[in-house]
């Protein structure tokens, strides 16, 4: 009697935090120094010592100001409530809202106002709360595989349809795929550039052939397609590649950010929503994002990392490490005779598997104590995903089980 | 082309949330001491010490352990990163949730264990995840107003349709309205104890005389209905008054809570989710709940609030500063003939208006500067609830402000 789909989602594990916590009981057993645990996207970086620090002086700063109170003697402070740890507005406090505009506005080229920054807990409650915002019942949310398995559910959840559009060979979109994927029931499309598990970054020749398709589309059917861009790795990108921002090259784009990657900090949740200012219907969606928002249970993203995230706008994590793990794994790898298309951002290498089976394959990798994600729930068969963000002893010590793993396919 | 609900509840603002801006306005105007703004439920006493020496503890040992780490000493940390600020499960640490049901089970003689205790960012998110979790299409959910105005919200967002029973004159449930009330579609009540905005706690009889109808309605039925137990003000309850868990009740029953106001945290949204070990179906019904967690965007409760909470169980702001202020303000509106049901719990007093329009009420108050919330959106008519988490100055200097209100009623 209880839905179907919450039950099922909520029993059937996640293949990588399955593989995860497989990789978390081996490495007790065995040993962590002998486990290759390339499961998870864990940033492997600490955050740049501006986020630590700020705690430490807002958390000073709140001691001090609740003394002060206390004897009488305190000066109103922003928001609802005096504390630190208080309400906010549901968007976000207006500074840090402010200082995320100035941000984009300066690195892209937008003209984006506080009024169309919705702050979120993270990655997944800015799609969540975008694809609530937009989606009505039996609508189509077309995504590109491979891609991050959580946009089905994501898209189910707010009772979408995910449509998957195979990728060209290369991971950019394959056009004629794009353009037979879109109907009338498309509502929204969700990118991922760079790319989790590929590290594709869409070159733009790629976006201006997928923003012409949703134009002429929009313009056929007179039906507005949110373009959802989903950017958590955007700072994570390599030799110099251009990552073009989608919002210059289509006006009804809602950009979902998180902070996870670039500062290093996935498990405080804080991220955020953009709506372009160029879009027709700008007010009404960022409308419709503050009430999905709420009717989802945000209140407001964490008090406290807001006005850290405020004091670290425009630093990030020392994302260069992540450079020298993918020219480690990616030169080991190749001399083995690994196939794979060169990552050029976020910190995943996506490789062909020497068997059609991924999940046979990562069980055999298993034996080797090489824990490599199967590509099934990606939304493509014969590959499996290595998330290169950890210690880059780890990549030089795995590559014999690397060699062993190709000799044994080959034997 | 939106969706309607999301849209219109974008669009609509919270009568409290407005009436607390109008409130920040006016006293930029007139001066914060010449407001008496009774409009939001903001806790009003600071966090107890343990809450920002947690922080500042953890904070210096991340950064030392970072240190450890750069120069190759590091320990292995919980959880699946290094860092205090990586992903957790999603169900929250271990650690915590075992504190977390080692408390629920010496103060409530229940028996959870920790695979029951689904850690949440807050009583929204508690409440929005459960509806999810068991809510199925048209499914009816119960409450009695008045009634926190977000319950609407967070039924209709999750599919589900809210039916509300007014209580009786005394604010305890009119158990023959209750009654009529179950249908073959009731799948949920929601019951909120200590009530916002009544102050009313449960006395066990009405809990018997309420669980007792579920229990024969099941059987009847054979339909399973959840008790959603919403309980943020659970430990803020005066005069001794016995506070029944309704766990000890009613086997199919769910907990809800939130640290907001035992903490004073309400910005940094933690709380918990626990499900009764006596549910027939526990097990799935926690399923659910992560399910549903998952598909709402709710990756993992802020991480380094969850290790702030595992050191605070047990300890509560200094909530006897709400019982001075429950004390004053009572005394000095009956004086002035205000009349009321004295409040058991929380920080809320309802007071009946002097006309049966309440927001017209509102408005004349708002003359004399009292910032009072019409009691329409809580589903009843004919009052105004005054939340007295505040400075009990406040209280003192608005009596005049009362009195002369009253005398324009009178004259």
């Amino acid at each position: 009697m209880l839905p179907e789909k919450t039950l099922a989602w909520g029993l059937s594990r996640s293949c990588i935090r399955e593989l995860a916590e497989y990789g978390a009981g081996r490495k007790k057993e065995i040993g962590a120094e002998n486990v290759f645990d390339f499961s998870l996207g864990n940033p492997s970086v600490p955050s740049p010592a501006v986020v630590d620090q700020s705690i430490l002086d807002l958390i000073r700063d709140n001691i001090a100001n609740e003394e002060a109170k206390a004897s009488g003697k305190a000066a109103p402070a922003e928001g609802f409530g005096g504390s630190i740890h208080g309400y906010t507005t549901a968007a976000g406090i207006m500074s840090l809202r402010q200082k995320i505009a100035d941000d984009l506005n300066s690195r892209f080229g937008l003209n984006i106002n506080p009024g169309l920054i919705y702050v979120t807990c993270g990655a997944a409650a800015s799609l969540t709360i975008s694809l609530k915002a937009v989606l009505l019942p039996d609508d189509e949310v077309i995504t590109v595989a491979p891609f991050f398995p959580e946009y089905r559910v994501f898209t189910e959840g707010q009772g979408g349809r995910l449509v998957v559009v195979p990728a060209a060979d290369d991971f950019m979109i394959d056009l004629d795929a794009f353009a037979a994927a879109l109907t009338d029931k498309t509502r929204a499309v969700i990118i991922n550039s760079p790319n989790n598990p590929s590290g594709a970054v869409l070159s733009e020749a790629c976006v201006k052939g997928m923003t012409d398709l949703l134009k002429a589309h929009e313009a056929k059917t007179g039906r507005t397609i949110y373009l959802i861009s989903d950017e958590p790795y955007r700072e994570i990108v390599y030799d110099g590649v251009k990552n073009p921002c989608l919002l210059n090259y289509y006006d009804d784009a809602i950009m979902c950010y998180s902070f996870s990657k670039s500062l290093s900090v996935p498990g405080e949740r804080i991220g955020y929503i953009a709506v372009s200012d160029k879009m027709t219907d700008a007010a009404n969606v960022y409308a419709s994002i503050m009430g999905a928002g709420r009717c989802l249970g945000y209140v407001n993203p964490p008090a406290l990392f807001q006005r850290v995230i405020e004091r670290s706008i425009g630093q990030t994590a020392d994302i260069t490490e992540y450079k020298t793990n993918r020219d480690l794994l990616c030169a080991g790898l190749k001399e083995l005779g690994y196939e794979y298309v060169e990552p050029q951002g976020a910190f995943y290498l996506f490789v062909k598997a020497l068997e059609p089976d991924a999940k046979a394959f990562s069980d055999r990798a298993k034996a080797h104590e090489l824990l490599l994600v199967p590509s099934d729930d990606f939304g493509c068969t014969g590959y499996v995903r290595l998330s290169y963000c950890i210690d880059k002893h780890v990549i030089e010590r795995s590559m014999p089980a690397f060699k062993a793993l190709m000799e044994e396919y080959r034997a």
